[in-house]
């Protein structure tokens, strides 16, 4: 990734929305540093300080991204004690930019585990002066910059032990013969909702690809039908799928699966097979 | 388009939405097969499953793009039965990727029609396994960056037949002397209301511009004003005029003609001359 | 910005939203014009038609923007008498596009003020015909455009006196020793509302950090706390601090400000010492 390498490649994502200048100014950060870098919005559309929303989507999407910095910001406590971290991570020799708060550690596992990393909130180049409130664009955005442009992480800030960096706690589905719990995990703009298991859980609970199942939530009963995509099943009824994440998720064909049944994230349902 | 030719470009449309990283994701992917490609997103915003919005925005993008790729993705029947297809259309050799329902098709015209066609569902470039449900990321985003990149069709899929694709069916506006019937094709964020007729319509049922007209609709009538922009009207009142897809159109200065007369898609309305 | 020289840069701000085609085909009209461009979204989320929000995020975007070229259009007088406009800023010649309407003004006076203006409503570059309602990808993209390829302004329209550019009337703050009266000047996604004024008024009013203000608005009083960032106050709390813009503004940890308050852009606010 050196200056006459290829062109280093900075993926984006945040929870700044599309309404503010945000987002925006860290591209033109980025740029300034860094003018040969290509930025890939991977979205700015994670629910406003929803940690756990951003670092899913960011697990989801890295495997899919060209080796290279992935910048991610979701930071309730930013200008308070919280770290700012890059890290390198994966046998391409990947980085991760954000801050310590368990949003990046997903998408490092995914690649492989942390190889190195640096605390960068005093970073040689950190914007001065550094602001208390958007550190997207004063530490994280020139940070992402420079590993893009060819900078180590020892220039880039002081080591910190791997072991130390935050991780979410995330539910875990279980399975007791055929009745499968899982937990809501996240909930897509469609209003898909997807769960802390993958679809193995239900076919080892003996349940086959169009059988159907019930699903217990707190507001009630309801059947869906195990299958592989939204038309499988009649517009407005249940589907159970493997999503696009690989993950178990719920579905309505046409519809919003987390308006139907008024389910919100951290939700407990039960899935019975029949 | 050879590797040492000019910058391939791919447009890209979809009703992925700003919130979640299905757009994000599809551009690492082209990214990831075409470095050079240089990605224009036309919107993400389409109502979800709405196909023929996606067409008709796609249709009124494509003239303004330069050659090069449009890959649009608008899919409620994704994983179902329906085909993916590549087209090759146009003088300047344009491509056109997605499903066949209809969404490629009015922009396809627009460009002069389709000259090759190739289904691609199982193309040597799909990331695979293929998921059931993000066609985007596992079909038309490889198979568009490969056209980028300059792949051939036939090398990309099974050829079809240009007259077997999927074609949308439009409501058609009529005219009788003074009264023209139109029906609603689609409705912008600003709630500013497209028809499916020209300006050309309304001027030969004798209306000159300034004069009033008659808009009746489902919920009762209304005075509308023909003119060329939003301030030819006071701020609050009705315009009936060409928008810049050179469609009639009603805007309310201001305001949201689409909630004032409560209008939906393929609504009739009846606009007479004074 | 010769066509051998570097990469040249188009920021582009709107109100165009996330759900139309519109701001993809400015990229796309730009991309034709100049190949070589590298454009940012600064955000295309403005409020729609609210100049005053568009060229206050413009103004606090550009200084972190490479030099170049910078497309801006909120744009409720499109198509009537209001002027359109390119202009020379800065030391490092920097160019501004939009419409005369105030948008672009408080960025050229942050850029060191307007050395050159032209009038480009009939300029050799604009799309014709010119449509009357979309002059973003008529007039203001094929502009920016030429200009980021090098076009001189005097090649691109008429040149005007840049003391008859349009500027915005913006409220002002004052103090009478320990009381502030502030004015609502923009509230972001979040519901953090700005003000008027800078940090310093409420310290010449001899607020400490830490300290507790009372915050008059119309519909009572609430407790606020100077403080640096969100987390200073405990969740649910009122906040007074500089954002970063640098700009004296009111928040809620976890929360909309804007909404709890009940305030809305020019409302006038008293912040009293205790």
């Amino acid at each position: 990734m050196s200056p006459s390498g290829p062109v280093p490649v900075v993926t984006f994502l945040s929870d700044y929305g599309p309404w503010d200048e945000f987002a925006g100014v860290c591209h033109a950060v980025i740029l300034r540093r860094c003018p040969r870098a290509r930025i890939v919005d991977l979205t700015h559309g994670v629910a406003r300080g929803d940690v756990r929303a951003g670092a899913l989507a960011l697990c989801a999407a890295v495997p899919f991204a060209p080796a290279g910095v992935h910048l991610a910001v979701v930071d309730p406590g930013v200008g308070g004690s919280r770290r700012a971290v890059a890290l390198r991570s994966g046998a391409d020799g990947r980085h991760l930019v954000g801050p310590d708060n368990g949003l990046l550690m997903l998408a490092a596992d995914e690649l492989g585990g942390v190889l190195e990393a640096v605390e960068i909130s005093h970073s040689v180049e950190c914007l001065r002066p550094i602001s208390a409130t958007f550190h997207g664009r004063d530490i994280f955005a020139p940070v992402a910059a420079a590993l893009a442009d060819g900078a180590t992480l020892a220039r880039l800030g002081e080591p910190i032990d791997p072991e130390t960096l935050e991780r979410l706690e995330l539910p875990r589905a279980h399975r007791h013969e055929r009745v499968v719990t899982v937990h809501v995990l996240t909930i897509d703009a469609y209003g898909n909702v997807s769960f802390d298991a993958t679809p193995e859980i239900v076919a080892a609970a003996g349940v086959e690809l169009g059988a159907e199942l019930i699903v217990q939530h707190a507001g009630g009963t309801a059947a869906a039908t195990l299958g592989r995509t939204f038309g499988d099943v009649a517009p407005g009824e249940l589907l159970l799928y493997g999503d696009a994440r690989g993950t178990l998720a719920l579905a309505i064909n046409g519809g919003s699966a987390a308006h139907a049944l008024g389910v919100s994230a951290d939700d407990e349902l039960v899935l019975s097979a029949r």
